[in-house]
């Protein structure tokens, strides 16, 4: 099936039944090393996490701060492809680039009014194809308004958690 | 050396000189396939991402939102790692599942009053070990003023975003 055939018929069902629409992802993880973390996701995918040296791991894979950039940059493009093709907008190439600044002091409990997250993080993204600039313009208004990792960067997720002993 | 000297030294060096806790993270990443992304995180590692053939892939991967839950899931775990030593708290294990619920309506554009991210996050923690519950209770809170990851959830980053065209 083509991808644009997937997206008609993914919003045909979400216009004939909101329920369509509710999904669930997970996560399992455990501790295994100092720092590596072993876990699979609900797709069957294995994930390692570890941290370098300077904070205890062993650099068996990255970390989860990575991890996290490497969420929004891969939601941006695949966000691009979608509604790229939703929107008939055709490219050549899409790739990506996330960095974001941190401040140590947050994480190690040092200045209780740095956060322990990110401050800021800059998306650099490159697409070539045949579409003028104001086309890619509107292509990237539509990603940003539509990405579901930019959205949980830029705005307040309400997280519950659960913690049981023994 | 260990988790305990490498965290004093750390919050030695931070306390010495604040400049010491700017740190930057990063990832490059390119759309290869449909929705396959292939990048490398800063610290040399690979990460592969790609989306269910529901929505246009072929799992090669695990998605962009179960990234961002096992970046949760993973920092929650490490942050007790670090924190417990740096509180004297022992444990024997510690494993968690994180679960996030989306409606895709969002990220689809068919209603533009859902989010396309995640509405909630559901984090579930085990914890085995010697102490008493009280004190494991000390380090959760400890874990969930310090957790980089949480804090991208429950709280806005600024993300600036720049295409190139071309």
């Amino acid at each position: 099936m083509t991808l644009t055939a997937i997206i008609d018929g993914t919003r045909d069902a979400l216009q004939a039944d909101a329920g369509n629409g509710k999904v669930s992802f997970n996560v399992s993880q455990e501790l295994v090393g100092v720092t590596e973390v072993h876990g699979t996701a609900g797709s069957g995918h294995r994930i390692v996490v570890d941290e370098p040296p300077a904070l205890g791991g062993t650099n068996a894979a990255a970390n989860p701060v990575e991890y996290a950039l490497a969420a929004l940059g891969s939601c941006q493009v695949i966000t691009y492809r979608v509604w790229a093709t939703h929107l008939g907008i055709k490219f050549d190439s899409i790739s990506v680039e996330v960095e974001g600044d941190l401040d140590l002091r947050g994480f190690f409990g040092v200045d209780p009014t740095i956060r322990p997250g990110y401050e800021q993080v800059r998306v650099t993204l490159h697409i070539t194809g045949p579409e003028t600039p104001a086309r890619y313009e509107e292509l990237r208004r539509a990603v940003d308004e539509h990405c579901p990792v930019l959205d949980l960067f830029s705005n307040q997720t309400p997280v519950k958690i659960d913690l049981k002993v023994g």
